[in-house]
């Protein structure tokens, strides 16, 4: 029987298995998170596009199914001034779309879905209690960061560098996301926002462990076995998947964006802030083609998506994933179509296989 | 006693150590390749920069400090057809520097250092006899291919996706290097030409793994036993080191590039096409800055590097890295300043007892 070579992230969470379902806001679904808490990792929800009231009826679902710890996800960006001229320049970018789908050019623009942690959610916290909370985007003002950690939740988020990874564990976290810049979704980048500078998982992951005390969880590009081990390998003490579960029938993923992450190969992604105004690896598509994938037009997360909305809805009634979100990290191909707790105990199998092949004693060599 | 988990990159190259030395022409020493090899590695070194007598007196150099194979690396691009026009834009767009540093405007061009390789170089090769070659920018028109295979040498080639990969394995590569985007200095890239598109180390080595029949050599921000041990884990047979080794006393590294290098966080570097015309990882600098660090002026590859040269040489009198490539991976920070030697064996002892450690069985935890 083997163990984990490093015990400190299930020690800390609770959980049997290190392996946490990344947060994905959309993919993820209660039956997800539930399903890999169930096999011993940890559950995530993704709640940046919830009210109170969603993230209260999300979290009774996922208690419902399970009495294993789980992890709510919070966006902390600044929420943007509507500025609208800005955003009247994105929609002239746009209208040649728009007049090529029938869209009226003043329909109206969606309200922004995602929204940034704020006291009436931490209220909600409060009264769900989840065994840990994650950030994205750094972390929320010290007042609400003393009421989630006051709830005994585990607080852990996501550095893009050693800089943010340091700037996380002075201010109180329990564990450092070491997000590669193989990830899919949305960078965690908070104090720098220049993806052409940040590193991939093998050079980040070492070098954050360096540099805190904490535990480092990585996270992008390892969506099988071989990568849990390599995590492993590089230092952390657990890893986080997202594009790795996007292919189970427990995730809420369209049609088309389900074809794209089966065609997708590994130079499929760029990192684009097109679809929401803020840098995140989607599978290239008509939209960052033509217009990207990085333009200075788009205006502050997220309310780039509001104008996009229409457009998509529409494209996408059509059959055609022009105008969607095809989130995914650089090993899509890794990903199988397996139920999540199937696929965590099978993730979990393959890492253990493969990290006790690596210790070869000379004698054993065929 | 304990084996490397894989043993066909030794096996095929008849190494000890399955570490191979990344040829980097300029800091490239035979010293440096002789050290590797001594401590079971694979030397290596970069030949783009040397005509044919160049290479036999370096080879000869390398001969006389070890009987072990080495590796010599030749770049595969089309020589660039000089376009008057493109080379001054690139000069109108660089003469308010060379303004400030009272260059005069005229001044020469430098005639470009970097060679393709060519029927010349290749009879070279015949005579040295190298156990392996290896190449960059895809490979050589296949007379030349055939040529190098009728020595007996074994060929290798670099990887920056999986098209590219099965691309080389389709035409006689005897192993291919999986070049991550977190490494430093050139591209390998031949077939697409966007970084932006092309995959971290943790997520291509396995998806190039999985598409070819012949053995794979992890390459991009591996610095230590951690990275070695990864990229086993990833399935890798070997890993190629550059960055790691730049700070050894046997590599040719000015004082300025030094003091870059140990100044480098893992945030510190960008791929740039200025320095050269094609892209490559270098530590962000004032010409980047101020650039680029891509810029569709640069004429083709090696072409941009003839108008920077005497910039370059008047800003480094003057102790200034202003125009200096500042080739670096993702991993500065783990390069350690110790002979190439001791460096090497540390690497390989580093890499087993992190492989050993991740196979605990349950009784033993603390």
């Amino acid at each position: 029987m083997q163990a984990w070579p490093d015990q400190s992230i299930l020690d800390l969470f609770g959980i049997k298995t290190p392996i946490l379902l990344a947060p994905m806001a959309g993919p993820g679904t209660p039956q997800l998170a539930i399903a890999v808490c169930e096999a011993g990792g940890l559950g995530a929800l993704g709640c940046s596009q919830l009210d109170a009231k969603g993230l209260i009826d999300n979290v009774d679902a996922i208690r419902a199914g399970t009495r294993r710890p789980i992890n709510l996800n919070f966006f902390c960006h600044d929420e943007p001034a509507v500025v609208a001229e800005r955003v009247q320049r994105w929609r002239d970018m746009l209208e040649p779309y728009y007049r090529e789908r029938d869209i009226a050019l003043d329909a109206a623009f969606a309200a922004p879905r995602r929204r940034a942690f704020n006291a009436e959610i931490c209220a909600a916290v409060e009264a769900c209690r989840p065994e840990v909370v994650s950030f994205h985007f750094g972390l929320p003002a010290a007042d609400l960061m003393a009421r989630v950690k006051a709830t005994g939740a585990k607080v852990i988020a996501s550095a893009t560098s050693v800089t943010e990874a340091v700037w996380l564990a002075a201010r109180g976290c329990d564990a450092i996301i070491a997000m590669g810049l193989e990830a899919g979704g949305h960078r965690g980048s908070f104090l720098a926002n220049s993806p052409e500078r940040q590193a991939g998982t093998i050079a980040l992951a070492p070098q954050i462990v360096d540099a805190v005390r904490i535990p480092v969880i990585a996270a992008g590009g390892i969506a099988d076995g071989r990568g849990i081990a390599a995590a492993f390998a590089l230092g952390a003490s657990a890893v986080q998947i997202g594009t790795g579960y996007l292919l189970c029938p427990e995730a809420k993923v369209s049609a088309l964006h389900r074809a794209a992450l089966l065609a997708a190969s590994d130079d499929a992604t760029m990192v684009t802030n097109l679809f929401t105004g803020r840098p995140a690896r989607a599978i290239v598509n008509r939209l960052m083609r033509e217009q990207g994938p990085i333009s200075a037009t788009a205006p502050d997360f997220p309310l780039a998506a509001g104008a996009l909305a229409p457009l998509r809805a529409r494209a996408e009634m059509a059959g055609s994933d022009d105008f969607t979100p095809l989130w995914s990290g650089q090993a899509a191909k890794l990903a199988r179509a397996l139920p999540a707790e199937v696929l965590t105990r099978k993730l979990a199998r393959e890492a253990l296989a493969r990290m006790a092949a690596l210790g070869v004693p000379r004698g054993d060599l065929g």
